[in-house]
């Protein structure tokens, strides 16, 4: 144990994913104020939506902060391989440059990020689990392998002069889960035995109230479903949940059908699994060539999707062909997945495409054929049993899951804390407390370009497409005169108003009243002509149309 | 009955409602081919959502149709109140012109909104229920009360030269509704005996697979609830459910609570049941001042915004204040309400604020606090054994649930047909065939204007909110050469390229390059030119930002 200074303290400081599903970022640190060196736990994104980030590629943290502290990070912790937990490491490892800690499977996505932004694959180290120790000065952090729905998954021990924090990364307890770490009982008792000063865990199921069901239990209902199916069967679930492509392999391969795996994740998280020695049991796949040539009664098709992503092979499926293959009456799609929510619109709008084929559509409303890769309400309580924390921070939640969470954690004698995004929590005493509030927020990714979530870019757009926008130019000559008259274009408005005249006539009839009859000095001055000359639009359309929209000014000089 | 023709024909044709949930409209006619009279069931709205239809305010069905069909209209007949059944009559009507036909209560609602179009009252003819007929020459209509979310819900019973149609309505199998008709088996039986020829059915829950439970089942569990809590409650349900808000208001008053109605909706829902004698047995109601006095564990605000509505009661009480009520720590809200698909984001987003604010939230992730006003699968099977129907024609559902709903009738030996908007069924025969397919879609009240759904206006704003906009201004003098630069501005856009970079300059750079450059025959082709200068601004955004934005050039001409 590094030896303790006065004053030195440890903090804990959410930068994603406390307040929210996805986009997990959390930093530990030990030292002087302000000095702490620092590891990050992750560094995942989470993704846009046409209500809030319409255009938006991929939405990260801001890391402002971690920025202008990067002399002090010691190390970046991944603990799986989940987009939301490592999807942000190609992007910011540069501004980061502190090594990358991983298990084989997570290191393999991982590099294969860093690779394509450049990044040379030798900054990830592969960890081993406990008690392999990651040594980062006065922070200590082992692997500590637990159950998810991706190959190992694990929390993390961090021992610090002020006491032990576990970290329990995204988990559910699960003894059978196929692929990957059973959750491991005694280990966490061992590490739990001397005492844990945090427990920082997952909250994503805070409000399901049953014990979460172990992968092995949906094998069969699955192989019975493709028994009796008698057409094609195609599954959808999330590539990187290995141990259900086994499930689905392994159920259809008893069912006597041959497996082929469609969409471009499929085929990246299973070479990733195969190059980590993950796929031992894995039925043999065949290729989309050969499936072409088996019937279809005896084929069954794992394919990417399940969210109802526009241009994932489901929704080419449903649409007609992917890669010559195609879906017809008598054939069966399983969702083998939960839809997030969010994700309601797109997914029914592939089962309803599916249904107009005839395709049978079998989702997860008898839960049946899916299962979560989460804690639920019973086993937060079981890992709060096993770890007796002197405090609970939930993580990994939107506000009402962390609340709850607290409130699960405090029925039962622990003291909890809600810390959400930019709340640094010192965790030094006997009582957690805020230490300071950070400035955080999203960052987005733009085309190949990062900006800010307050820039008002994405405002502007989402504006244009509520309102609709009115181009308005003018030229004025060297004695500050109009030259010709304004001349004004629309996008995305009804081209004929209330007055059945054109929408364009209108507002430039209305314009050139105004800029014939404006005095010399208004002509001269740009601000003042621009806002008139916007107003006036505005009010035009507003009359003819009922719509105020955007309007752009563009007043030509020529001088 | 009216005498038989040779070649006449009884059609059925949905424009709304056939292969979606919302904006229900329904044609039958009978009469020679082209020249059937018909009627209209239902004239509903859907409503818009950012990812398809950002800007617009509703959505109607497309009625192209059945206006070059007006003098042909006998009669519209409204089934019940919401607004996916009534919501476009004070839209249509004018382009109908055919008398209105409803249940007091449903009347009373439709009057409004053709009073708020400047429609006369007197286009409403108030029925009764069966054994009343409207007369509609071959077409003999009569309301048949049936047990639904709304008061006076009702299916028709429309008898044709063909044999009689039930058109159900929306409806569920409930004897103790509370408020409104409960379902009447004896009727149902009665008019059923000598025959159906087809029953036109609602399908949206045919995907529940347990029996519905009645409106009177879940009073007791709200009021133990209301007990229980320790603060204020607030509970929000659809306003129209006249039903739910008695539910809730009688629960409230067990517990010992005053009762305040909040929000536009609720206001003018409890006045139309008022006005049509429907809240005889409500409990008293307070008003928003008097409920400032009430201590808050003696209260419960009924508000509107179960979907998460931005400008609703319960989106304002979460962001602070709403007529100078609020919420705080130790408070509880209720979702007395189902969240309709595609509505998640905004019902999470507020039920987060009101976590931040300490309030404690219940929806009906547990079945107790919420039942649907619609039937179960069933309740589905019940309606076709009491009917019996030749034909069972699936209405108001997605492809999918209709598809599942002809499966469900063929599982008992029904003859089905998937028919959905615009395909034309002809029932004369002793077999349904499709006799025509009718151009039909969406038309989207945009402001005060109705745009068709494939104007493209609505598509524009989707790609300038996804790719941003630039606009590029070109002048042109007398002699067809350059006058100064061209000019750009961005909409939408990062400022910043990958070069680092303004992409403004860098995009006017490459343009400015190209017009020194270009031929003179180039310089006079508006066509020719605009193309080239919009392909040059998207190479360039591309290369700095990884974007193709939309462009709009302007070329101004000095001539």
């Amino acid at each position: 144990m590094s030896r303790k200074k006065q004053n030195d303290r440890l903090i804990y400081l959410p930068l994603g994913g406390a307040g929210e599903i996805g986009m997990n970022a959390y930093v530990y640190g030990y030292g002087a104020p302000g000095k702490e060196k620092l590891i990050v736990v992750d560094l995942g994104v989470t993704f846009p939506d046409m209500d809030t980030t319409p255009g938006v590629d991929l939405i990260l943290p801001d890391i402002d902060w971690l920025v202008k502290r990067k002399a002090d990070i010691e190390g970046i912790f991944i603990t799986h391989a989940h987009e939301d937990h490592v999807g942000a490491i190609g992007h910011f490892w540069e501004d980061l440059g502190a090594p990358v800690y991983a298990r084989p499977f997570t290191a393999n996505i991982a590099r294969r990020k860093l690779q394509e932004h450049g990044h040379p694959e030798n900054v990830v180290t592969v960890v081993d689990v406990y008690p392999q120790v990651i040594d980062c000065g006065a922070l200590k952090v082992s692997y500590l392998p637990i159950s998810h729905s991706i190959p190992e998954s694990a929390g993390l021990m961090i021992d610090t002069p002020e006491g032990r924090i576990l970290h329990s990364g995204d988990f559910k307890i699960d003894l059978t889960p196929g692929v990957g770490d059973p959750f491991n009982h005694a280990l966490w008792e061992e590490v739990s035995k001397d005492g844990v000063k945090a427990l920082v865990c997952d909250s994503t199921n805070v409000f399901s109230m049953e014990p979460g069901r172990s992968e092995s239990t949906i094998g069969p209902a699955i192989a019975d479903m493709m028994r009796a199916a008698d057409g094609m069967v195609v599954a959808t679930t999330f590539a990187s949940n290995i141990a259900r492509l086994r499930t689905l392999a392994q159920a259809a391969v008893e069912a006597g059908r041959s497996v082929c795996l469609l969409g471009r994740s499929m085929q990246r998280m299973t070479e990733a699994a195969k190059e980590t020695g993950l796929l031992t049991d894995f039925p043999p796949t065949i290729s989309p060539e050969d499936a072409l040539n088996v019937p279809r009664e005896s084929l069954m098709l794992l394919v990417t999707g399940s969210q109802g992503e526009r241009r994932a092979a489901s929704a080419q499926l449903a649409q007609g062909k992917y890669l010559g293959l195609s879906m017809k009456e008598g054939d069966t799609f399983l969702f083998s997945s939960k839809t997030i929510p969010g994700n309601e619109r797109g997914v029914i709008r592939i089962m309803n495409m599916f249904s107009e084929l005839g395709v049978d559509v079998i989702d997860d409303a008898g839960g049946k054929y899916h299962v979560s890769g989460h804690a639920n309400r019973p086993d937060l309580i079981t890992l709060h049993e096993i770890t007796k924390p002197q405090i609970l921070i939930p993580m990994h939640g939107e506000h009402r899951h962390l609340r709850e969470h607290v409130k699960l954690g405090n029925e039962r004698g622990l003291t909890g804390v809600v810390a959400v995004n930019g709340m640094m929590i010192d965790l030094s005493g006997n009582q957690p407390t805020v230490a300071e509030y950070i400035e955080t927020g999203r960052t987005y990714l733009d085309g190949s370009v990062q900006v800010g979530q307050f820039d008002g870019i994405v405002r502007d757009r989402i504006r244009m497409a509520l309102n609709g926008q009115i181009v308005v130019t003018l030229i004025i000559d060297e004695q500050d005169e109009p030259l010709g008259d304004p001349w004004v274009e629309l996008s995305g408005l009804a081209e004929t108003g209330r007055s059945n005249a054109s929408l364009v006539e209108a507002i430039e009839e209305d314009l050139s009243q105004f800029v014939n009859r404006a005095k010399p000095k208004t002509l001269r001055d740009d601000v003042a002509l621009e806002k008139e000359l916007k107003q006036i639009a505005r009010r035009t359309a507003q009359s003819e149309i009922g719509k105020k929209p955007e309007v752009m000014v563009i007043v030509s000089r020529l001088s």
